[in-house]
Parts: C-alpha cells; structure tokens; sequence
C-alpha cells in the first residue's frame, strides 16, 4: 500500500521556461530510459519477487521512490510550457524571427494536455510497459536494472547539458545523483550474491551438463575474411570462471532446412503443394 | 555488407512437432528477450560505434550471428507446426479427447503464415524495435547486452524445461551454450576496460563536481515505518569505489507544485482560470 | 513524493490456484480498463493540474491507492501461478484428460516472469500510456474518469463472475466497492462544479459565439432510409440547458473536394501530375 | 451497409496553407481525442449492442458522421500540404528567417504520402484500435463516449485557437458544434435510462450485497499526514443515492506477501529456491 | 459524407456458436489483413488522391463497401459467442472432458466487450493505423491493395476450411468472392494506365538518369558459395522493359564506415572520446 | 547462417552534415516502407518458404541485401548528426537566426544514442515487426513485395529530391536503384509461375466452385446517388480471365442483425437484459 506527500522530493525550479525542453525532458518520462519504466521494472520486480524477503523489500523502496521522480520530472515539464504559445499568431508577435519554438514542440502538449506532461517520449511517443523487465530471476533483474539505469543516467546528463538553465540543471544534477546510487546499488546485490564468476551463467540453476559446453567460451567470428577483433573475450579465463575463451570461425553446423511442401486446403498457391521441384536444377554458381 | 550460407548454424530437429510448443518458441524470436532484440541491439550499436573499432568490429560479428539464430528459431517453429489440425472437425477427429491444441495455438500460425514462424512474442504481440538498446555510450550497452542475454537464456532454459522433444533440446542446449558466452564477453569488455570502478558510474565522463555528491550513495527509505533492508548496498564503499554506501530516511526536500492557472484561451474549464482558489481552505486532517 | 507500506490495502488470498484464471486477471492490471491505466491517469491529471488546488490534491490520493490496488492484483496473479504446470509432459502426468492449462495460460507468465505477474492485458498485450487520459480540463478528465472506472468495474464483475474461489471473490468484492465509490467521485465533482448544465459542453470556456450554434443541437441521421431512433436526444431541452434537441437528415453541405496535381517532382506516377482529368467524363448512374 | 455521398458535410477551405498547422490537424484525426476512435468506438458499439434496439440505430447513425468527419479533417489536411516545401534548398528560397516550416511538419506527409493525411496524431503516432472502448454495458459506453466528445472538443477548440485561418475556423466552428450535441446527446441516454442514480454503480446488475459495502462510498484518504481535501465527496448523499460519502484515512488491511519460493527448474538463480531466508534479520528501524 | 443502412450488405447466419472460431474470425477483423485496415487504405487514399478524379471516386466507393465488411465480421463474432461459458465452473458443467473453450477463447470477449468484437486481431492485438498505406503514389497504392486482398483472401479461405459451419462458410464465400473481384480491380487500374511496363519503376516520374543504372536490372548474389538461384529475375528483358536482367554477385563497393569519436559531453565513456585507437592493431585472421 | 563483410556494400558520404536530413532518412530505415521491414519481409518468406526450394534461395539473398542497406542508411544518419548542436546555447552560438535545427531534430538522436541511427520512422515511431507480410503463399508475398518496393523507392525519391548534398544523393541513386529491380524481380516471379491471370485470385488453390460467383467480379456502387466510375474494372474480362467486369449497385441481401440480450451476470446494465424492447416503436422517418 502507498502514501503520498504532496511535497516534491528535491526543489523544482525553472528560470527561463523553454517549451521544447519541455518536450526533451520527456524522454526522462516515457522514454524507454526513462522513469515511468524504471517505476513499474522495480514494483513488478518486488511484487513478483521469490526468494530473500529482503530484495523485495529494497525493490519497492526504490521503485516507490521513482514515483516521486516522474512527479518531479513532469513538474518540470508543466514549469517549462508555462507562457508556452498556444498559436501561430501569438508566436509571431513575440519574435518574428525565431519562429520555431511552436514548431519544434510536442504538439500534444498544446493540444491533448493543456501544458502538461504526458507519458511519453521526446519524440511523442507513448510509454509501452513492455519494457518493464521482470523476469523472475533476480541476477537478470540486477543487470536489467543496471541498464535502466546506465541508459537513464545518459539522457539525464544529456539533458543537464542541453540546458543552461540553472534551476533545471540543479533538478537534474539531484536525479544524476540518485541514478548513481542505483547503478552501485544492483551491482551490490550481485557483489553480496557472491559476484559475477557465481551468478553467471545467468541463470546459474540451470545444470552445466546440459547446454553444448564446446559452444559455451568460444567468440564466433562471422566476418567473411575470417578477421578476428582480439580483446579480453578472446583469451584467458571467462568472467564466469567456469570456462576459457577462445576465438572460432563460425562454420554451418546444420543443413539447408526442408519444410514439407504446403498443404492443399492451407492457403498456398496450388504451385507450392507440390512435392516435386517445379524446375529441375535451377542453381548455378558464378 | 552481409553473406548468407543457406546451412543452418546448428541443425534443427523435431522429433514430434507440438503446435503450441510453437506458439512457446515464438518468445526466444520476437520476445523482448529474443533474438530479433540482440540482432538489432548489436548491429545497431555497431553502426553507430564511436570510439575504438575494435568493438565495431566485435559488435558486428555478434549480431550476425544472432541473425542465424532467428533463422534457427524460425525453422524450429515451422516444423513444429507440421501436421497442425487446420479445422476444428480435423482436430476432433484426431483426439476427440484433448481437443485444446488448436485452441492453444497462435492462429495467426494457421490463418496469417500457412504455418510458419512469425515475428511475435508467446502471445502474438508483434517485436517492436524500441527495445533495441543503443544508446551511444559502451558501457551502457555491454550493460543492455547482459541483461538481454541473462533474460534471454532464461527464456531459453524455461523452453528447454518445457519440453522433452531430443530434437528441440538438443538445439536449446547448443543456444543456452551461446547465450553463456555472450554473457561472459560483454561483462569482458567492461573488464578491459579497467571493470565496474573505472566504468561508473555511466557515463563517466560527466564531472562528478556536477552531481548532487550527497545523494549519490545512500540508500533512500520510502518505507512508512523507517524499515531498512540492509545488505551491501547499505554499508561499506560503493561498487565504483568513488562513494560509501548508507541508509537515509527520505524526505521530501521541495515544496508542493504551483502550477499557474489556466490560461481562459487554453482549453481549460472556467473554473480553472481564476486565479483565486476555488473554495477557501478545503483541507482538515483526520 | 511517496512512501510505501509493504502490507497489503486487503488481504490477498487464492483458494485453488488457477493459472488461466492469472491470465484473467491480467486485464484488470495492464488491460485498458485495469489500474495501470487509472493509477497513472488520475497521477498525471494530478501533476498537470491547473486551477484549485484541492482537486491536484484529491487526485493524488487516490492515484496513490491505485497504485496499491496494482500490488494486490500483481500478488493475486502470482499466487494463481504456484503450481503452474511448466511443462508439458509436467501437466500430462497429472491430468491427462483437461490437457488445457498449460496451452490456455499467458506462456509469459512461464517464460519471461517465473510465475508473476505483467503489465499486459488478458491477452498478453503490454499497457500503452496513450491510454492515460489528462487533458487539462477538469471536467473532461472527470467524464475520463468515471468511464475508466464504470469499464474497470464490469472488468472487476466479471472476473467475480469467472471463479468461485473464495478468495479471490473477497479480493474482487473490494476492489468492486471501490470503483464504486470512484464512480460516484468524480461525478461528484462534476456536481460541485455546478453539474451537467454548468459544465458542458466541455470545455465551457469556448464562446458559444464562436461555435455554429444551428448545428450544436441537432441529432443527424445518417440513415439511407430516414429512419429516426427517437429519445431523449431528438426533443427536448438539452442536458447543458443551453438549446433544444432536434432530429435533422444530414444532407452534404460542401462539395466534392479538388486537390491539386501531383507535382512532378513529389513521387507520385506521372499520369497524377497533368491537370487535364486522364479521361473525359467517366461516370455514369445505374 | 454503407453509402457514401461524394461531397463532404461541411464546406472545408484553407485561406493560408500551413503545414505546420496541418500536423496539427492530424490530433482530430488519429489521435486519442480523434475522429478515428469516435468513428470506430460507436460502430463498436452498435454492432455489439445487446438490449433495445433504439440504441443500436442511434450509435450506427453517429458512428456513420464520424466518418465524414475524418474525411473533412483529411481533406484541410491535404489543402494545408498544398505548396508545402519538399527540400530543404527551397523552403530556404521562399524565407531564409523563418526556416522552420519544413523541420516542424510531420516528415511522412512528405515522404510516405506524398501531401496527404494520415491516420496519425500530430506526433506522427499511429492510431492504436485499442481506443475504442465498446464495452457490452450501456452506461459504461455512454460515459466513454462523453469523454471522447470532451477531450474531442477541447482538441478542436485548441486547433481553432491556434490558427487564425478564416476556413479553418469556418470549419472547425462546425465540428465543435457536432461535440456539443454528442456531449449532451450520451448524457441524454443516461437521463432517459433513469439519470446517474439510476445507472450507478456500472454495471448496476451486479448485487450490491456481494461488494463490501463498507468500503463502497469512502473517499481514502492516502496522505502522509492524513490532511484531507475536502469536497462534494466527502459528506452526504453519494451520486448514486445508495450511500453516504465519507473521509477515512487508509490502513493496510492485508498483509505484507509471501510467495512461494521459485523452483529449481523454473529459471530463477539458486539463491533463490530455497526457503530459508538467505541472511538472518536484515533489516532495522532508522 | 456517409449514410449507413442499417441491414447488412449479405445475411450472416451461425448455426452452431463456438467461441474460438469468434477469436479466429478476429484476424479478418483487426489482423494486418483484416477489414479495418482495407477500409482505413481505400478511404485515405481516395480522400488524398491528386490526379484524375475517377480514382477518387473508385476508392471512395470500395472503402465504403469494406465498413459493410466490419460490420458483417462482427455480427459473426457476436453471433459465435452466444452461449460462451461465462465462468470455469459453467464450462465444467457443460462438459468436463472439452475443457478447452474458456481457456482457448479471446478472453476480452467475457471481460471487455460482454461478447462482441473488438478491433482486434485473432491474438487480441489491436488494429495499429501504421498499416495504412496511402503513398500518394497510385501505382504504388495499387499494388498496396492486391498485396492486402491477397493476404486478405488468404486469410478468409483459411477460416472458411477452419469451420464446418453452413452460415460461417457462406458468409465467407461471399467475402472471398469481393476479395476476389478487388484484386482483379487493383490491377486494373494498372493495366488502365498502360501496364506494369509503363508503370515501373514505381515511381515513374523520377528521372531514370538519376538513378544508378548499372546497378538497376542486376540480381545480387549474396550466397558466400555466389550459388545463383536461377529464375526470370536473371536472363531476360526486365519486367518494366527498360533494362536487362542478370546475376551479380555482390561486393562491397564501400569502405569500412569511419565515424568521429564520441564528443566528451556527449554522454558517452570517456574511452570514447579520443582519437588515437584504444589499443594497437588488435585484429588476427584466423 | 549469416557471415559480415565490414565495408559497405555501396560508398556512403555526407558532405555537409545536416541533423533534420538525418531525421528524414529514418523513415528509410525504419519506417513502414523502409529497410527493417523489407530485410525481416525476405528473410520469414524465406524461412517460412514451403514449395519450390528456388524461391527460398532468392529469398534469403535478397533479405541478406537488404540488411546491408540499413547498414549504409545508419551511417548515413550518424554522419548527418555530426557537428549536431547538443544543447539551444551551442545552437544559439551558431546561428541566431535560423535556430530551427534543434528543435526539427528527432531529440533521440541526441538523448537517446549520441548520434546515432535507431530503428524508427521519420517521427520517432519504432519499427513495429507487424509489418513483415510472410504469408506462406507465394503469390501474396510476390505483391507484398512489389508494394514495399514501390513504397520504399518512393520514399527513397523524395529523399533524394529533399537534399542537395552531393553524397547523399549518390547513395539514394544507388538504393533507388535496387528498389527498380526488386520491383522487376518480385514480378518476375508471378510471371515465371504464368503470370497473373494464373496466379489469381490468390489463393489459386481454393476451389472456384466455394466462392459466390456471382459477386466475383461485379464493381460494387455505394455512391449515394448510384454514379459509377467507369474504368477497366466496370467491362471486359478481368485480369485472371476467370469473369467478366460489371458494374452493380450495392444492395443489402442481409437483415437488420438481432443479437440475443445481454445476460444478467455478464455485466451489463439491468435495462439491457430483458427481451422486451424498452420503449414501444421509438423510430418515426423524417
């Protein structure tokens, strides 16, 4: 169960409102970076959680404090669209000359919000939860959430750089600050789980004995001209300590698939029910 | 620029094909933990590399790769669904008695493909390229890639659990063996890369000057009653060894938001355009 | 900002767990009817609200509770799940006549989750925030409301209606009264506004001048034949006091629109850029 | 079955082609609030209704003007592309200052129509069906219906603000006029179904006494520091005449959860099948 | 501007109801081949086309004949699910060997719609505009619509064998019976403009001595055994008369992309800043 | 199985970077009628390909094209997007006057991938894979694929027409090239296999004795006022030589559609649940 208080969680402040940042801020919203995602990832996280009461419990303080973050976010956004134009007409009497804020801003903000936020991307582009990662394993759910935040920490900084507005980069250097936290804070779990070389292969309940293991530590090349880009994934021991890596051409192990030919009553042309090729050797070589 | 060997990676067999096993495998392709993701997820971050080649390089014969295994996939999913009851009258026919194969299938599998693969998840929501991670900054997206080939082997363990055809277990164990590589070489290129302490927090090459310092490592509580989870991410150096990690209640540091009334123009109700509060002070407290 | 109690708004109890009764129930959560969608409608109309405070502050309540009523359907999906079949010779082995759990069960809920729940739909299909309605318009977000609740409320009957665990009727018995009490929430609103009559049509701050008043009151048949479904809506004073209903026969009052040519260099064939018609008078009346 | 008139059912004109405005158009269109939805919601409708006859005509006569309406609003669509800039060196040719037509239009209306509308928002996003709530209830139908008309109409009046194009406003003058009936003409169905009291709660077939009625007419309060706002809907007779409104501060009822530990073939990590807690009591007070 | 009549443009009759056949019925509904989308494709392409009027006017006239198609479709769903099972324990008591319908069905039919149909496909996702093509290209367009009535009449003689119902199949007879009088038309129009030699290259108004000719009639081999699968593509005059056809095998023309390194406020590492390679060569051919 | 050739199939340069250029070429690579989906088009044909082996060969070399040109297309866009402003203030520095270049870009470009490609259309929408027609009837596909070739070289002509950068408009003329002869090769099939009027209607497997003859080749009239546009498609033999065109007047051979009441548990309101019309005869004809 949630409680709210109606107060921000860090100060919200914009000198200078600037309507088409308010529409790249949106990213941090709805992007798929950004904290709508982040939001639901970690409550579905803790909601689904099986095993050590305990992550479950860190998993919804988290996510319970992303709330407060998208609240911050399209405090923002409201903040930046106020004294927005809201025509053509009005635009051009203020300065005839730039003539592009209208233009260059999420329309939808004029027109479906009456200047506010929505759950979108920069790009107007409505948040889609499938992009809520919670796959019941808590290792893959650490590394997903520290590309949420890695990716997040990325538009946040961007956006700090976009702006030289100083209550605007103040919001955003506190977000910075917490993506920092979360991405240390995951990879925690992982270092008090017994680190990568025991959570990995992810996930590690599955018996080694079962997958192709002469597969498992080999880099494939697929370049045509059999070049191999050397680095630390093509020698010495895996992170997983559980193997050695080395560099192999890839070669086709299987054949050329053959499908039965179609079915009379399945919808094909009557050319494709045929089990005779319908030319004989159609196949040269240059 | 690509080639094509018409061979199969790895040969796909199907011992008893299973129409809604078909429907199953359709997740490892276009599931937000398939292969279409990686494929498009490396090449794309491939395409748009910016610093050393060497990971161009790498990145690209990656997601090569992972176009085969789409095509293996696929081919899974085709002779899976050879000998599909394509009617009711033909199902019951069969086995009057089980009856929930056809029902259990994904139509489109008869009435959309004439029995092949599609580009859709287990539940037939088409893949929707947002998901392909790319985000400009390296260790952002070796991060994106462990967690797609964490969730992705998990998926393709579940599979292999689901079923007990030798064919479809045997190519699962060969793609399980590939997703612990890809695992173990993204995690290595963050290693060369001097590991986690040198790499975060991301991007790194933002000023730590910039950041709120004082919130970027400790552990917020959002918990009504003050309850802490401890574990690693609560005491002792931070992962990235810039930062100690503590617990702190959080409390809200802003203020409530005060947006400006409606402008009578905007598309707002009467109501919301004066800027005298509607009723004088409406709130008690209970 | 927000706090979280980790104990439940209402007990959650599953009798019998019923694993296509979770892919049920998953339309009550990520379904366009479900709380995901009021959860972030009545927190975005909340943020962007413009005007008396008191309703920004009433909107984040119970924003706020939704959230809650996400995690008791998120708990009941996962208690459904425990004793999921994960296989199919697994399912087999205990009841080989039903047969139709595995193959009637949201397969994500095995493959991408391990038994939890997702933001989808019944059908698997992921939440889209386009859904979240906030449109800077009190009344209009009012009327958005009480449909999101009057659809979420027949989802709630109707998922009452499927089971006859007991359980889970208690859990559905709440959530059933509470979307009564939101129903009559927002409309009581709407009559503090004033009511209908005062608040329409929306939004009431358009001159009336400014509209074609001769068309704001006329119920237009479209009907090949003329035929006119009288009711309240073709006599009468209108709901918002301000005309009369009538029934007109809709007649074309424009003409067929002209748009010009192609321009040669637009992309369009050839034969679209020449003004001439392609052929002289090609029509005629059967 | 369907007829069409070629002439359109109000005049549309465009005095000054804009295309930005053009873009803008397109939210009436395929946008949330569009023309698109409305269109296929009340044929949805109708073709599901179940129960009196009258209604089903009544919604297939609206449903058949919508369609008109789309057809009008992709006809100003086309005449505002009209001598729209297709490169970059001549939109530069025409006004090196302004400069920001070309870069503020939706770029498919150059590159995949060729000047032509699409069924899209003024973000360029696609139209998504799942916005057409038809939902098999009439009042929960009605209701959704007033709110598509609501925000509808807000969408038109900030269209018509925003251009001072005398055609444009000529037009959308009309299509304002045509919100204002249908606004009052669902409201007249509930009115002539008995009014709210009657109709509420939705579905109003559902027996109050299996909703717990305590929690059916109290207004949660979820406050951290329980301050209420107070309203219409925290004292006296509910909406739907069958409760008293009333203040009560939430309290969790149920419990925290306890899932099941995951199994050992289920894809989780090993830390996570077992069912003793991985640490002894983790967590303190601050 | 449009009239509807409200009897349907051919009878629908269901003898015996079935409920998964109702979920089926949906991909000719909302699927990519559906109704909704031919209906969207005509209409907008009539209501943008430039060039001769009686394009616009065929159009015009056939998108209005596929609403009637919709609305056929959905009286079939509505019709199949009369006497759906409503709940697990009503399925039980009917027949507790089947099983399989309740759990087979698109369970938005119970929950959402109170059995009628949605704008869905046989997966329950839901109609996205994107499928719309409307190039305002005719040619293109008309080779749009033989794809989408070839797809479409494939996907309706799949439901036609899938059913042994005497009214479902003759409902469907007549459907695939306009399926097949609309591809005939598509073509038509082709032919009327001259033919598939006159028409391609599509477009046709682009200059053939800007486009790259030596590369326009050569079919690229990319077969890493340069294996040609021999057919009309490679010997012969081309289709559009205007080149040569031959088999190619493809080489890159190309070189290795160069792109700058990572600006250092661009939110990349820092390793991705410099110029200088990260480490000498690091490349071996294997 | 798949092997890279890390140079480009075909010399992509850009002479003077241009970031709403870049925001233009997307819609080439993932738009509807752009590269993603052609490249996924050819390869699930291909994959799925039951019938003649010839054809999956081609297939499968063509798809492997085609993920050479998203290739050349991305590093089209990333070198568009060098020298890219990345905050208003490095804009502003620039060019006081023109300013419109930020704000026309997509804002993913910078927030999202630091200067790199994505997988979206022009507008940011991300590639959807419902859009890979696979059919598993060759016919269909043929069409399917001439229609994305027609769409795609149209886009790839207004592209070109859109810039005056020298290097980008060699590489256009190039892809505009390839799209001329996939156009020829897809038709090249269908002629190959004895040309339309034996291939259709597809699918020719379906029996002409089950269709409804009579409607198979008639031009349905639903122009209110029955005027026909004459056209190829009203007389003479149609294009499979299977009938002969005429033109008919639409008429409804159905009834009004009668769908039982709604039933007392399945959540509708009580008014709809009864047998009895509401009102006595409610409709009068104006």
């Amino acid at each position: 169960m949630f409680l709210a208080d109606p107060r921000l969680q860090y100060p919200v402040r914009v000198d200078t409102p600037n309507p088409v940042f308010a529409r790249a801020l949106q990213q941090a919203i709805g992007g798929v970076e950004g904290e709508i995602r982040v939001m639901m990832q970690y409550l579905f996280q803790s909601w689904g959680s099986r095993g050590p009461m305990k992550y479950r419990d860190m998993l919804l303080n988290t996510g319970t404090e992303e709330i407060g973050h998208i609240e911050m976010l399209s405090t923002a956004v409201a903040l930046n669209l106020e004294g927005a134009p809201l025509s053509f007409q009005e635009e051009m009497s203020k300065d005839p000359v730039a003539g592009a804020v209208l233009s260059g801003m999420n329309l939808r903000h004029i027109l479906s919000t009456g200047l506010g936020a929505t759950p979108e991307d920069s790009n107007g582009v409505p948040f889609n939860a499938s992009h809520v990662y919670a796959s019941g394993n808590i290792a893959a759910d650490m590394y997903s959430n520290v590309a949420a935040e890695a990716t997040g920490r990325a538009v946040a900084v961007r956006l700090y750089n976009m702006t030289d507005d100083a209550g605007m980069k103040d919001m955003l250097s506190f977000l910075i600050a917490r993506d920092t936290m979360h991405q240390n804070q995951w990879l925690a779990v992982i270092e008090e789980l017994g680190g990568p070389a025991m959570q990995l292969p992810i996930p590690n309940s599955f018996p080694e004995t079962q997958q192709k293991n002469e597969f498992a530590y080999g880099y494939f090349v697929h370049a045509a001209d059999g070049a191999v880009p050397e680095g630390r994934w093509t020698s010495g021991s895996s992170i997983d300590s559980k193997g050695t890596f080395e560099a192999m051409v890839s070669k086709p192990l299987g054949d050329i698939p053959q499908l039965a030919p179609a079915r009379p009553d399945g919808g094909a042309q009557t050319d494709q029910t045929t089990t005779t090729p319908m030319a004989s050797s159609s196949s040269t070589t240059l």
